[in-house]
């Protein structure tokens, strides 16, 4: 007989994601598949929709959790929106951004990046001088910047492309579920999400949505989308409308689970789970500055959900990691690219944004750095 | 408070997938949440590869779960092999040969056809004509093509192609855990299937696996995969080797129920899952024989796990799907393309293919049909 995977041990999830999952959600993961056909899981599809509608603050009919995890969300929108030679600016300022910028070359858009130092925001001044030497297709951007713990001005960039031809894609991996999303009070058009951040679900899908503006460049594609398994033009008639036209057999069961954790999200109320992220974020703030540790952003840039943490230059980065998954059953998360080695990644997302996970995670910390 | 999806009742799922799902596999997929990078996940990993060489009957190293459904595998095999302006040949009788030439043209492909009439094999004389009239870079066909319900002669048309250049792509979405799939013996160099037919999983994952040939073409390709997603070069580096490279967050919980799903087929021995699924078939095609039904495929080439059935001139096609649906908690499934309104496609696929299941489908379509 092969192993049981029902043991596995609970870990404190406290790394860039997944995030802890509530019992709930475990509960809808596992409840009984039935078809992808069947009206009843079309009602379960219809009250997603709405569901994310109200977490992004929109009004988009194409607003639908797409069948991968948040990078497939990525290239869904950036494989949808790009013909070949179209001019992409992407704002960068860390691996998120990096990402975009490779995805959107493979395309074969002509991309142009601005760049930013890893653990600074995106400067909205700098990107107004960048608009106003040259005008893109499409400017993109992430909102947390899940590699250094960085909060973009995501509305002050809305507004400078504000009445332009471009169309303006932005990243809530991380932000979605722990801060506001104001997709069409920002001037967003295409948006995409993950779901194992906040919205403390496993992963698996990737929620996206677009605006009129951006169907509208989708619908002027000289070509197909160059890409069969994203293509929302096709996927829009399987979640739209009266006949469900069938593309790809939904995953079902993660559908179940992102329905279960948008349905808590809401009903604690959005603004409670943002204070909660906020006070918990404070809270830990606070705990690792009297064990002496510093974190990378300046306060005013800070993520509630992703704390970069400086590691001491006589600290072993990679052991301490260990001893906290070994001997304590807390995950935190390695720095990635340039800031591998110098920080550490603690996550405070969704059901893991809880006094008691600070707290646990501080003890361990203090127990393990002695 | 939102509604709970835990209460959604069980449905007999006798259509072309999703199959039901057996109990240790619910179990498994609400297993508590780990890091992807998690030591214990990694281990997880690695016997899902062991498992999924078992079932293909392959010793490539490359055979892993990608994070989308089996129309992502597809995409995965084409995205990664297709320089554009190679020569493809899809071998087509039904949707998802359709669908294979769809993709491939997407991506840059000049794709030939060799076209058999739907609800009849592929005849591989006419294959080793065609082979004969030109070269093709890539070869592709599916295995059964859940459209119609035809098994493909896979092994026959690999011999064909032995000694040539040409890679061999081969569709098992319905095959994989119903009957025999012999990668190496048969030559196949790119393979994709899906979890949520015969392997009894809920959609959402794709496996795949790569000859070594499949992968010398990855390696010299000329430019970066156009699909940052799907790009094996990268993922790869992920699902193996020591040094764990991060590519996107995998679907943890979805690849717990894989890997359950796959111990129980291993456990039951693949010998005996065989022939199970093809004494169920045999069971409902006498059951459907009694009833006057009729199977739209000759015996010779019929599928166990996906039984085509022609709908009498003066039934209700929709009606009788219904029916079953809402008074039974049966699901079978309609017929696609051409066959639509034609046929009914009754699944016998993994946990579903059960004598059971047999009885109770007969039992409620005689009352249906009555």
């Amino acid at each position: 007989m092969h192993p049981r995977l029902a043991a596995i041990e609970e870990t404190l999830l406290m790394g860039p994601g997944p995030s802890c999952v509530p019992p709930q959600v475990y509960e809808a993961i596992a409840a009984s598949t039935i078809g992808h056909m069947d009206p009843r899981f079309v009602e379960v599809m219809d009250e997603v929709k709405v569901f994310l509608q109200k977490l992004l603050n929109t009004s988009n009919k194409l607003t639908i959790p797409m069948s991968g995890t948040g990078s497939a969300g990525m290239e869904t929108c950036f494989v949808n929106l790009v013909d070949p030679g179209d001019s992409v600016l992407v704002l960068m300022n860390g691996v998120f951004g990096k990402r975009m910028a490779d995805v959107a070359t493979r395309l074969g858009a002509k991309v142009d990046t601005l760049e930013f130092e890893w653990g600074t925001p995106v400067i909205v001044d700098d990107v107004k001088k960048k608009l106003d030497s040259a005008k893109y297709t499409i400017v993109a951007i992430v909102h947390a910047e899940t590699s250094t713990g960085v909060c973009n001005p995501v509305a002050e960039v809305g507004s400078l492309l504000a009445g332009t031809d471009s169309l303006y894609l932005v990243d809530t991996v991380t932000s979605l579920g722990g801060i506001p999303v104001e997709m069409d009070a920002w001037g967003i058009d295409a948006l995409y999400s993950g779901t194992q951040k906040c919205l403390s679900c496993p992963p698996g899908l990737a929620p996206v949505s677009f605006s009129e503006k951006a169907l509208g460049k989708l619908g002027s594609r000289k070509n197909k989308v160059p890409n069969w398994y994203l293509d929302l033009t096709m996927i829009t008639q399987y979640w739209e409308g009266r006949k469900r036209v069938y593309h790809h057999t939904a995953p079902v069961n993660m559908i179940y689970a992102l329905h279960q954790a948008l349905a808590l999200i809401l009903d604690e109320g959005l603004e409670n789970v943002y204070r909660r992220h906020m006070e918990n974020h404070q809270a830990l703030a606070a705990g690792l500055e009297e064990m002496g540790l510093s974190l990378l952003v300046k306060p005013e840039s800070r993520l509630p959900m992703l704390n970069a943490v400086c590691i001491p230059e006589d600290v072993d980065d990679a052991g301490v990691r260990s001893a906290l998954l070994n001997e304590h059953r807390i995950e935190i998360g390695a720095g990635l690219g340039p800031l591998a080695g110098k920080v550490w990644r603690i996550g405070l997302m969704g059901h893991t944004a809880r006094r008691e996970s600070v707290d646990r995670l501080c003890d361990a910390l203090k127990s393990v750095l002695n």
